[in-house]
């Protein structure tokens, strides 16, 4: 299939990954984690956040968000999020089924939770008819593609804690949000308070796998029966493991979300170009959501795939990966213009 | 680490694997199923089995199990099991957690259900206080390493279609079973009359994956909501797919499981020829159960790693895999040779 | 304690109620429903709403919602509900957790979903990454003490069944809609095109109990174990049926829901008389939500205790209940008078 | 119907129990526990165990049970108990729906555990693939109508906190077993190591209602959020509360239990001494187990209903009741006198 804009895990992995899976595919490794590349996954993590944290790997981002959040709120819980959430719109119910608390959800037009969000489900703490709030989970690039800062990360983690809540991120685009910032993970994540993440990178240059990172290991003592209850627990580790290790080993995991972000930048400056074209969020990471004229909808979607976000206003998502080229967004605003000319 | 007879997710995947994802490795695809090396790796089972029969993919062996066993049985039913099965004993309750059911166990010496053990358990069928048994669940290959035949499988197939259960399959050696009994899947499976199966291959020179498959397909509709939110949908879905579509698509799942089981059968009978030792089950398919003089057990470990089955008895179970080397059973057996003469 | 405007639950119940209760503890009775009462408050409904119904009982208001939604609705289906639905707010997350499905909420000003509500989720029918809509659930008469007409809930089972959904009422003060609508039961629920409904007595009269009935018995086969599995089968049942037999067996429901409303009318038209009072919802049932001055609060609570609903907005819902005197309200209404002519 | 010998919650209710309700039924009360009935149930438990108690009704014992163990028990943990416990036969797999966890249970003859049942499930603890023992849950008195000494207690409770397990108790017939052992409950269940007991009294002369009671005031924190969201808490409490101030206010409670136990002791004295007749279980509670003729226990069912157990040994159940009379022990006797002199 030719590129598309349709999401980041329509492409594949970097050949590196390949490698690197065929290069620890030798001989008997201790299963469900005990072999070397995890090890090797886990001393990567720890250089890149601080010493004191337990890494787990799970198989992908909605198992990794619902067994961390199940492992840490009970049933009676709850989760404050954004209405946009993964978590909330796109795991089929996942996180209600496994865990059995209820989402918080409210409604933002970036899709970035403030601390006045949170104040109002705090009212209820200890009523026994209430589910309790114990969790707030972000998404860190949200997906809107937008960015928290750490100021902002920062603000949300104090609110949380005040409160005994924990701070959860859903970070199926974390690399993407760390070089749109131009900070380390170690700035965006531990310095902020953060005490927990579901580390993706599926979306920037792996074939599969998730994180889930606990900062605050007073917290991980029952996860991996949670990772195992939840079906997560993958026999043969060591080749979810070797991937981490490979990208965030090196600086791919870099250089693969900075072209991204690039490329969504350079879509969105062509995009801005176009007067009928209306830009709905602030590209902050690797995705652009614009508004396009309905009727050019169709054969623009031939150009390059993507999807409708919001068949009432037309509002599109385009999504540029680590592989997206300048000349397939060159072609994509080259065709808008055209298309746009021709219709006006 | 050397090789071992710990198990058979102790090995790598088969290099064919590994080319077959680096060949996948290109341009985009449509996401969670949505690829062509889905499209050809459905085409295999088709051929493999019948071709109306449902197909998909999960991650591991315990999400097919548990979101396929939960898309057919409600919370109040329960499902018909051996003991020793790995729904009951290695998942963590995993099934009782997502599918909300009871497992009721019969305790089999060879791990291997008949007819009259399920007779009991229909008494009860309509009442209230009791769930309702829904669903036959046996191992094939068992987890004790013995197989059944197809008639057997034919006679549970046919009492749980008379009070209207189903009939599933955890196929995690499946393989295995297949060459043990020198049958066709079509006639271990669709000729005997399995509804659905759990059809691995991790343990057969896969990296990781599963598939289940409906042979029933009247009872397939609502399983892509349940392996959905069940966790176990992978958005790059053809890596998983190109792995199926490789090792069943060739002879290669035959060649590495008839290669597993004649190791476990040469080391069976080298096993055998030692008096200390007693083998404790048939050997059907790639592993080995037998009692070890309980003073030899620590360095026969050194010599290739295994488990203790029984403390008590000091039963081992020894697993071969495609990777398992005439060289390694053996040094194996020669190093016992010569412990059980020093230590008798 | 006095009478209170708090909830109609601070009530106890009609004296006929008790009597009942100790005409019918009496020798012994098969358990579980298997006994007179049990036959006898079936009868009762039957002749109610119609004969082709499935009626069980169950313990409570929640037990009733829990276990009737999640006998209809799997766990990767969604309930279409309003926003303060007693199911989305009051229940501690145990539809979530018992019935492992999301609540699509809708945020109305008078608690009243309409059709055009319904429409935006049904986009996603079929998705695999969205929990699918199975069943709107409506509360006649709404916790906003509004009421929904015939025509009104007719409107909705039409565009629900439309679609292949089922339309559920929660009835917790459905005598109150009942006698507001001046129509019968059979007028409101059968007619209409309900399917289910939660039936509550506790809120007018009833000790406890709830029925679930299934207007719709096509939906109705397996509520029986979802119910023992819900842990709301009762052993001793003629407890539970007699109040019901009692209550909806003559004309005691309609009086004392009509008196409940007509003080909550009372209340009103006095409430509307002291200018510093703003009533924000329509007067329908036997809940009356008002604004009233800030300063004036306790005091009204000392005089009658009641609950602030909104902090932010002093709005306080006022219940009344079958017991609630004449004499009550007026001393409630000149306390108000005297309190805000000396503030103001 | 007359009276039976079937189960004793086919009974009604003590007078005095009707009574108590008619005299709470006054006024207005606080809901879900806000009341003067309940503050006073619970000073009588405290009264009869000690003062450092945390004490909740629920509604039925399947709920008190199943709510019990939830908010103590992790959804990967396990429940150790015999294979005749109620929460394992009689509760349509709540305990596995609403706790996620899994049974681990022991065949006795006696339906009584021991330290030794307990002991094997303690191997794995800490093994991420099994579900990990966290409480271990006895029936007192059985559902074989034996009954634990305070000693056999005490040493399930020993070895249980020695491993960090917690020890509850299914007291569905509580009060049966302290008059047999002519214990206060205090012995029975204080100074034993008892962590938290379901207290039945249905089964003794109550309409309705079980208190779960922590003696361990450490585990109770989460309790009140599990009742709720476990769909156990009733708004119009006063009347389960007056219900248990009443029966263990008093003596009532001994006097219906000591009548039980000796009619049943009756009833087997009478059984023992026809020769056709074997008794299958120690008579030290309400219930007698015995083997009859097959060919004499429709007629005998005929003269008082009762249940056949085991349908294959012709083992029958017969239970006794706070009303059952000595007329109908020694008119069943005489029946099956006659029958068996016939038939021999």
């Amino acid at each position: 299939m030719k590129k598309t804009l349709a999401s980041d895990n329509y492409s594949g992995a970097n050949p590196e990954i390949i490698e690197a899976l065929g290069r620890v595919n030798v001989g008997h490794q201790g299963s469900y984690g005990a072999d070397d590349a995890t090890a090797g996954a886990i001393a990567v993590f720890k250089k890149l956040l601080k010493e004191d944290i337990d890494v787990y790997f799970t198989m992908n981002g909605t198992g990794a968000n619902v067994t961390a959040l199940s492992s840490v709120c009970p049933s009676y819980g709850a989760i404050i999020c954004s209405s946009v959430a993964h978590i909330n719109v796109d795991e089929c119910g996942a996180p209600e089924k496994f865990g059995g608390f209820k989402l918080l959800t409210v409604e933002k037009e970036n899709g970035k939770l403030t601390p006045d969000d949170i104040t109002p489900f705090l009212v209820n703490l200890g009523e026994q008819h209430w589910s309790q709030p114990k969790v707030v989970s972000i998404t860190q690039a949200t997906e809107y593609g937008t960015v928290y800062t750490c100021e902002e990360i920062k603000a949300i983690a104090d609110i949380a804690h005040k409160n005994n809540l924990l701070l959860h991120v859903d970070g199926a685009r974390i690399s993407n949000a760390a070089v749109s910032l131009g900070v380390s993970f170690k700035e965006m994540l531990v310095d902020t308070g953060v005490d927990f993440i579901s580390f993706g990178g599926t979306k920037n240059g792996l074939m599969f796998g998730e994180a889930v990172i606990f900062l605050n290991t007073k917290i991980s003592e029952n996860y991996k029966f949670v990772r195992k209850q939840g079906m997560q627990l993958l026999s043969k580790m060591r080749y979810i493991a070797v991937q981490f290790e490979t990208l965030f080993g090196s600086d791919l995991w870099k250089e693969n979300a900075l072209h991204a972000n690039k490329m969504a930048k350079k879509l969105a400056e062509g995009l801005g170009k176009v007067p009928e074209v209306v830009i709905t969020q602030e590209v902050q990471a690797n995705g652009v959501f614009a508004i396009l004229p309905k009727e050019v909808i169709p054969a623009m979607q031939e150009q390059s795939p993507f999807y409708v976000w919001n068949e009432q206003t037309n509002e599109v998502r385009l999504m540029c990966s680590f592989d997206t080229s300048e000349e397939e967004i060159n072609a994509f605003i080259e065709k808008l213009e055209i298309l746009t000319a021709t219709t006006a």
